[in-house]
């Protein structure tokens, strides 16, 4: 399983460790390779605490936000590549989703995991989820760079959104991240501008414990405490429904 | 894994083979106990062949389809039991209604199998999914006789409609059920009074063959000749999103 | 074309009157015969300015808005029926429901109107839609009264409910009454306990009119002014797509 | 304002609290009278603390979970009365949905409350719901109690069920309640038999805390820490959208 | 409330009259400042009847669409600008959407009208509803143009499109604007090249009337003859839900 | 009727064949002219047989299906025409755009056919049904190329995508193609490159068939074996509703 890998695709540096952290560690722990893109640093829109410092500048910004992002990513076990698009608005050339393509052809990821599709709170969030399911596309097909390999059908999941109902998000899956929820909090914590959110993700998970153990039913041994929902986009195939 | 079990709620007597012949014979080759709620013989809307032969009573219509729903049953391995509810229009009381949970509460299903939640071609199939999903309700409630073993929570999955997009049936999940097909065959052609549908229903199969394929991806090794299309209603608990 | 015929299913003995009056009126004019159910009077939802006038039973508002709604049906050619199973709530016996399915073998309607199958103003209006779709299905089982003729597909459209847009409805048809508005007018003026209406529905017929017109285009050379708009719920079969 | 008046239909005994006891108290304070009705006790499905003491009948376990609520009620400061109607299955007869309809017709409530129109989870919250919107359309018939005063047009609003996406449940409205916290986290305290639910509804005030600042803008004064969630079914009629 | 200010976001340079005249008529009476942006005149879309008459260049149909603008913008109180963006298509560069930012920021509306979010008949109004949405956001970031004031979280509202229902645009919010309907019916007036819509206008402002009294009930006393449709986009944060 | 016409937008060159083959050849029948656009070759992403052959170039694979497309056009009785815009992913400029627009004026299409409105699996195909409805809208225009003869309301069709459920498509019109089945199973034939799917699709064709019939009802003397099934989205003027 050693060669098994994971691509998380993040609007903005902070989305994956908040809304995917959990399963970054989990995975890798039992052996993948996680790689994590993020399309911009969120330095217009998600770094207000940095901005009200004064004295600030775009550079200055970019450069705290990708500190962060490294620290949170090195605690979780993910490699992460910054494209430095820009956000509020994030704008995706055809240039860097081609790049986005060529990362998906070298990591052959098993399952590749970015937002909602649906987000009236943030016009970045479905642009990455879409960029990542046509980068996808594009990885496999034949004539995209021919030759090289293509990829398989990696099974597309959305990671929780800020206010999930009015995104239209629903988690059809939950991952169970208990053993690795104090590294997920260590890397919540190296976020140190949006130290807010903290104490609100740390309640997500566990809100999204409980339901996971009740999805299993009450009869179930195994005890989960924290948890991460994802909505599977693609269809799983299978031979046993249980 | 020889004390799993599966249930498949069906409103007519032929519901099972033709939407879930697959599963059946699968999950019984690979060591579940599988069992069959037939609702209704289908009696008065299932069955225009036998009525069109002339000098026909309602009883003899009910004995000839046990008789064909037993034989298939048999073949693929599957309990089967039938409450004869009466079917165009299928209508379930309080005490069928009970009689499901004891069949629950004695099986204890790892999961379960019923029609899609619309149909507007047929409403004894929808109701049928009602029944299902409300029986397993009450069947995981501590104050249905109390000091019996109560249910976990069985996921439940709607099996695959006649036509399929008017009653906004989404498969979400593909079962492989090339190896036990010519079981499936075999049962479906258990169904004298509906042979008309006999190589329907062998298109359909070639045909989520051909889709769970391409949800695997080209690269995928696995060959998948005949498949069936179930669409999950309840979320999935999981240690690993590949 | 003689004997062609279609089949109208009205929660409230009014209703087929504002919604499906031009429906009638046009077919009628072209050789259909026409029949409407009236499951209820509306006596006790619909029929507020009659209870104001005190001294009022129950049987007198019922008396009055039977002879409000034969006067209207006369207007409009179609013989009407009343089933008289009260209203708010209105609720249907398995036995009205199967004397809904003699009115289908009888009629063999060759297609059908009722309600939209939603309306959170009116619980009456979607259980009317139901039941006529429930009876349509079991008109067309061959175990139903065996021997009869059994109905063939009649289309089921659902008309236009009273606040369209929270009802889900869209319609997806638009029939041309121009040359029978003068006869529907007529038939709403039957109404006299709901004046209020007659405007109302006027100002209805033209504005789909004008949308009916706009989606013929408008380089048509024909003139419509007055319309009613239908939501198909079955599929269409044809032959020729323009 | 001392003659306002709200209504909450709840379909077991301990739903009004966990999902509208904010409301509840805040309206009190703010001089409206509050009505709970209880449809049952919740005594078969939602009690298993109480079941698994042993020595337990239905009727000692529906006396454990009135008390319960009327201690609840009592903190909130709301009238509530219990239909006893059972649950797992709830069933609602005509005579209890008329039972329903008086109530509205004393009360003449000025907005109503109950359960989110779907929950795969919960077959009882969708009927209750159902019920509660039935009862009020019946409640506006002048044919209904001929001379009574029928009731206007109250908004409803479905509150939080406990999966709020699997229940395709979206807020949009959010109530601050922070003023009243306190006391609903009292009320909350009463409910003995369900001891692991007080955190979860805690941290779901903090979320609809923090989501309803976010709804009102960051450069907003007013501090809000705990919220609840509502769905506004009905329309508002407003003369100002600000 | 003499700061107040509200924002149209219009694409062609008549749609504010026709769908937010009566909002704008009102708000501005009662001491709001309302400002309009039009992003295109409707020169090539939607001015038919000055094409027709000969001789007519682009130049000239802007000019003629630009004084009717602002004559009923006059009437109605508002201040008008012109983005000039084309239309049919209507096309917005990141420039265009920047200018509206700052018109957000120096406008700091307490809510803002545009086009739904779907319309199958005019792809020019869901990208203005888009650029609408897209251009709050990025007025609420600290990161842009950092030292202005942010906006907070204006509602944002989709008022009525012309064939609603196929745009599944929904009105859950009604504005009673009788008391300016002299007003706004002098506002259409100006529109000399679309008298055909001035009477079409006319009738769902009746409809609307109807159906805002039906909302507030028969037992209401405040007389609505006029009003508008509005779908409300994001939630309401309130301190009672009467 | 020699003069009407039909319009395909066709996103790669193969598309047309499967999906709308059975139309061209009936309506060609019948005295329509017919036009296919392909607004690519598809020979990045539906070419993975020639890419196999090696030696390959992107200027020979275009070639290759250029020529398949020609042959199956002839067989079908189309013109067709190439904007070769490159695919996976497809871009159309607005001149694209405009080229469409000028293909609508010449043509004057009585219907219009294209690819489904979603496709969770091509971005392509979603893409060219927008492109041939925002060209449709603005043909309508009279302010483009002004004294040109603007085209009336086409209907707009989806044809079916090769994942219908996963699309969201639903077939509320079947096209019956039995007496040009031939026709089309020659035109089939001629894509070499994907002969995996002249099975799957004459599979399609039969199921189609089956439930084309299934829903004229039983009762019907018309023998239909092959179908097409199509999505129209916008409404239907008639003047009778059977």
């Amino acid at each position: 399983m050693a060669d098994k890998a994971m691509l998380v695709v993040s609007a903005h540096s902070a989305d994956f460790v908040w809304r995917a952290g959990g399963a970054i560690a989990l995975h890798k722990k039992n052996g993948y390779r996680a790689k994590v893109v993020c399309l911009s640093f969120g330095e217009r829109g998600e770094s207000a605490k940095l901005w009200r410092k004064g004295e600030m500048t775009i550079e200055k910004v970019k450069a705290a936000r990708r500190e962060e992002a490294e620290r949170a990513a090195d605690i979780l076990g993910a490699e992460v590549e910054f494209f430095d698009l820009g956000d509020y608005p994030l704008r995706v050339s055809d240039e860097a989703l081609m790049r986005l393509v060529d990362v998906y052809r070298e990591l052959q990821p098993a399952f590749v995991l970015s937002h909602s599709q649906k987000d009236p709170y943030n016009f970045d969030h479905p642009l990455a989820m879409h960029v990542a399911q046509e980068a996808r596309i594009i990885a496999q097909a034949e004539g995209q760079n021919p030759g090289q390999k293509v990829v398989g059908a990696p099974p597309v999941y959305a990671f929780e959104p800020h206010q999930t109902e009015q995104c239209e998000w629903i988690p059809n899956t939950f991952l169970d991240i208990t053993e690795v929820w104090e590294t997920k909090r260590r890397a919540i914590e190296c976020m140190a501008g949006q130290e807010h959110l903290w104490d609100y993700y740390t309640r997500v998970a566990l809100q999204r414990g409980v339901q996971a153990k009740r999805n299993i039913g009450i009869t179930a041994t195994r005890d989960i405490q924290y948890a991460e929902g994802y909505q599977r986009i693609t269809p799983t195939v299978t031979g046993d429904l249980s």
